[in-house]
């Protein structure tokens, strides 16, 4: 049995559109309505497809949903769950797709007191934003993290993890703190080095940022990719995690600091201490599945 | 006309094993000797067959040959050097693959004061290491920079040039110094917080190690591949380029503790600010052809 049979996806970019396209794909007798705040959006998404239909405004894509995603960033999650709560059905569950965890539930639980709210992050993406972007085997062999609030209803929950199972997620719960710890490691500080690092490149007097570019593939281009994420998304996400980000962030300096004394000395063993262990947690990354095990991301030569 | 008719290669790693396969298939009259200091590695070189001969001495790879390519890691490039000084004929020229150039210089030209040295630093390569790990097709479309010290030869420079070029690379000319600025930049810096947040991930106690390897698509996963690089390489590079690199380090961790206050005092703007400009080098880095132009680097979803 399906877990759900009407999808109202709001937020139609990248992970709103890769949803819809995948529940077209995986559960085509459910149907899916959606709604994005720019006129533009709904435009392009009317003319791909992806949903039985785009509303004009919030509330008439879920007046009959039994699941409602929020696909918004994070920071616009308080706002839109307000727009659509003189029409929510009391007896739908709503969910997210955020990358920070404990700010959502508080501002969902805020606005919408009456509905389940199950929120979800797939932990999944590409550095593209917009309709056009999404795809439907985004989520296919991704984690799905899923944060229920203490005593959630364990139906609402499990038809949760059905509904991403289906998508082709393996999924996992978590309490929403140590969600948000966990991804201020794995994908919030990464994503704030990198901004960092492409734009200290572009801002040097004796290397110029053509240079830069012709000589990125020393290792520099790595880090554009996920420099390219979209802005709002990014910067809601730092804000609504703060103190995990920060927190993350200290360590990472106090450990970049120990390095930037070992290369002043001359400490190579130091060096080629941490060079080493550092290669045992890439082998893991690709034997589990997390990262392609061709050489170089499979990029082409 | 070739530039060189008999290549000896002193290293068969990743590059060393690569420039051999591609002077197989881009010059196949070209005779390619090869010497690595590891009994494996030759045992295994001679399996693969990927040059002509695979000698047992040093000496032995380079006494006929017109071109003598140093493969090694670049603190080794001096003893390396000395090893083939006795029997390395004067008209050679000698030349090496190393990411630093001042330090390689000063080695080599102290080493053979009578060969011409014209060094050089093809800007490609992927995380995997050893013989297995090299390919004919590594250097296609990629930069490689020849640092001449000054007063060189200018037909030792333009044979240097056009022997990377048949590998199909792109040629640049610049001198050792301001490659070695260029390099910290877009190579050695990355290389370094890459290792460090590595590092950091896997020393967490609230979060384990199987939570970073699980979690890693939402960022970590991309800066894994090359904190997996060769261990020596890497230690060689920072402590031979230790000036650039502490310069570069010294201005990455000043932007990074400004993006540390923007997110410590909610200033989403500067946040948004930063994170829109980087965006456009991406695309600069793609539209010069120096990264896959499909998303996710062309990973398959």
């Amino acid at each position: 049995m399906l877990p759900f049979s009407r999808v109202a996806i709001i937020g139609l970019g990248l992970i709103g559109s890769s949803i819809a396209r995948a529940v077209k794909a995986t559960m085509p007798t459910v149907r899916v309505t959606g709604h994005d705040g720019d006129a533009g959006v709904r435009d392009r998404a009317r003319d791909l497809g992806f949903a039985d239909d785009v509303t004009d405004t919030p509330g008439a894509a879920v007046i009959d949903a039994d699941l409602v995603i929020l696909c918004v960033p994070v920071g616009a999650m308080g706002a839109v769950a307000q727009s659509i709560a003189a029409d929510l059905p009391p007896e739908a569950i709503v969910s997210d797709v955020g990358s920070s965890k404990s700010s959502v539930l508080a501002a969902l639980t805020a606005a919408l007191p009456d509905n389940a709210i199950i929120p979800a992050h797939p932990v999944a993406g590409t550095e593209n934003s917009g309709p056009d972007a999404g795809f439907a085997t985004l989520f296919n062999g991704r984690w799905c993290i899923v944060t229920p609030p203490e005593g959630a209803d364990e139906t609402a929950i499990a038809r949760i993890c059905e509904f991403w199972k289906r998508l082709g997620a393996d999924v996992e719960t978590m309490d929403a703190k140590h969600h948000d710890l966990v991804l201020a490691v794995t994908s919030h500080l990464p994503h704030l080095i990198a901004y960092t690092i492409v734009g200290t490149a572009s801002d040097m007097e004796e290397v110029t940022q053509s240079e830069v570019i012709k000589f990125s593939a020393g290792g520099f281009r790595d880090f554009t990719r996920i420099a390219a994420s979209d802005p709002t998304m990014w910067r809601d996400v730092f804000l609504s995690n703060k103190d995990a980000v920060l927190e993350m962030l200290q360590r990472f300096s106090e450990d970049l600091t120990a390095l930037q004394r070992a290369i002043r000395w001359g400490d190579g063993d130091a060096l080629f201490e941490l060079f080493s262990r550092t290669r045992a947690i890439r082998r893991s990354i690709i034997e589990q599945g997390q990262d392609d095990s061709r050489p170089d991301f499979g990029r082409e030569h």
